[in-house]
């Protein structure tokens, strides 16, 4: 895989006018869905060159190799291409069963309520 | 729910630059992802009110009741919003399984083959 080069299955991927296209990660095994990210064509190539998911970060404007300071990476499985190619789906073991940067199994902690009109915070329950 | 209406909650949700949200549709049950579509705050509002999913198709700049040609309806069972907001997960009951234009269940049926570095089309085969 360390040597898969650059060629017509990148440009498979419709990327936007960024070069980006959004990733879902969803958990093996459980199949819970524990984020959603970004890749550019080069975070693409990293992930598939390197076996764990490699993402861009907007905000810092560079690769990220997730759980690269938390240590909480993200084997990948299985990628999937969705019918117009404009999303990435990636089957993950997750390490540690954390994905998202507060601690959570899953980034998606926070649920509607329609009787209060409220998004309700689902988190497990902080240590003080 | 038809008479919920905007409030802080609405602002909860980080939209875009294009006023958009990226909208993850799993289905409940089998837990499989079935599509990634967008939302505008009117369409996060109308899928509210109505219980099933509408989204906000960027192609054709409008409203996009999903189903309302194919009826292939997604009744929305739960909402969630990832940690910083800017991403929706509906958990949905597809109406006939299928969610994709192209008559799939999923749209996510092209996966990844590194051997031969190609997407393959795990699509059922078509009735010729």
């Amino acid at each position: 895989m360390d040597t898969l080069q650059v060629g017509p299955w990148l440009e498979a991927v419709t990327w936007n006018e960024q070069g980006l296209v959004p990733v879902i990660a969803q958990e093996v095994g459980s199949k819970d869905i524990l984020m959603m990210a970004w890749m550019n064509r080069d975070a693409l190539l990293a992930t598939l060159r390197l076996g764990e998911a490699v993402y861009w970060t907007r905000s810092r404007q560079k690769l990220w190799h997730k759980g690269e300071e938390s240590g909480h990476t993200q084997k990948v499985k299985e990628i999937r291409l969705d019918c117009d190619g404009d999303t990435i789906l990636l089957l993950v073991e997750q390490k540690d069963g954390i994905a998202c940067h507060t601690g959570e199994h899953s980034c998606f902690f926070q649920q509607w309520d329609s009787a209060s009109a409220t998004w309700v915070d689902k988190s497990k329950p902080k240590k003080s």
